[in-house]
Parts: C-alpha cells; structure tokens; sequence
C-alpha cells in the first residue's frame, strides 16, 4: 500500500497497551464485519502485505485474518480518525466471511432495537 | 428501546478498565461514523434514552453525544460482536454530523490505499 498522507505510523496514538482499534468494513457491501486491534508492527505488516494483520490481546501474539481459516481480507483503504486513535480498515472479503462462527460479519446478533422517534 | 435477545449488559465483556467499544454506523448511508467507549452505565443510558451515551476516557466524564454540538445520535439498533467485547451502533445522525471537527465522519483522512489485486 501507499501512504496517502505525511502521517506515519508513530503519529497515531497508539493506546498504554501500545494497540490502537482497528474496524474492519467490506468496501462494497460497507457492512462492519469486525473489530481487533493493531500494534505498529501489526499495522506495518497489513500496509506492506496489503492483508490484515492484527494483535491478539488473548493469546499475545500476531496473526492475520484468514490465514488458516481462507477468510482473507484484502485491504484497499486505511483511514484515521479525527483524534489518531482509531482505524477504519477498507477491505475486499473473501472466503465466507470475517467471522470466525462462519457468519459474514461478526456483528450478526442484536443485542436492542427500537428507539424514540427521533424529535426529542 | 428493547431487549432483542436473552443478552444483557452483565453477559457483554467489558474490559479491564470497564469499558467496551462502540462503532457508531450511520443506519442510511452505513458510514462508520465514529469510535468512542461505553462502560456499562453509559450503555445502560443509551438504551433508556434512546440516544448515545459514552464514556471520555480522557475527561473522565459521561458525555451524550450532540449534547452541547446538536449533532446528535438517535439509536435505531445496537448490534453485539461474536465474543461480545464491542458493539455496533447503529443511528440517524442529525445535524452535520459526527466529528467535532465539522466533518460528518470522524474517518475523513486516508492513511494509506491501495493494496494488492487481491489475488495472492
């Protein structure tokens, strides 16, 4: 990938934990498929792989979407927003889906619906 | 709003620190809007009002979003991910939009693009 901006990596504002969020969305269908989280290198792997690369909080460790289950995410688009703290990653799915269930996107359950009528 | 599954605030898993993330998605144009963080009282708020309440890990403080700003969220669906560590919030933005800065994402810059043809 191709930096698209004089923003580098050690301008985000990586959290005491050294990880920043990272969302996940399908750039056509524009579903939020999942959230994880990056480190720098994890963040340096997926810019030059041009796959998502993450840091597992659970086990400690590297790993990239995909790479054994075949849901490969191929990124097209990194954004940052406003406050450098968080990541929106463009990505083309492929496989079943970005959740580990073998649903499309890991949000697939609601958890509350319903709302005022949007005039108070 | 109301319940749509067996779920409740204590099932979510809550962080370390309390809190859990929430990615704010625009219902109509599925824009990723913002990234900000519920703890459960701040969740509990939203669900009652119908409106976005987080939690400023910076101020310390409950905020509503559009409070001060008049951008504010109203809540059609709360979504919860595969492990129940984040949520997808799903609203009508009004007024001009999410970010503070005046843009209606707080996603408005691109850090990178670009990307692989997606076949390797």
């Amino acid at each position: 990938m191709t930096p698209a901006s004089d923003v580098e990596i050690g301008d985000l504002r990586f959290g005491d934990d050294g990880l920043i969020a990272a969302i996940v969305q399908d750039r056509s269908t524009l579903e939020v498929l999942m959230v994880a989280y990056m480190n720098d290198e994890a963040l340096r792997r997926s810019i030059e792989t041009g796959r998502t690369w993450f840091w597992s909080r659970s086990r400690k460790e590297y790993w990239q979407k995909g790479e054994t289950s075949g849901d490969r995410q191929f990124i097209r688009e990194i954004r940052y927003d406003c406050d450098g703290d968080a990541l929106l990653v463009l990505v083309d799915q492929h496989g079943r889906g970005a959740c580990h269930t073998g649903e499309r996107t890991c949000f697939y359950r609601v958890f509350a619906e319903g709302a005022g009528d949007g005039s108070s």
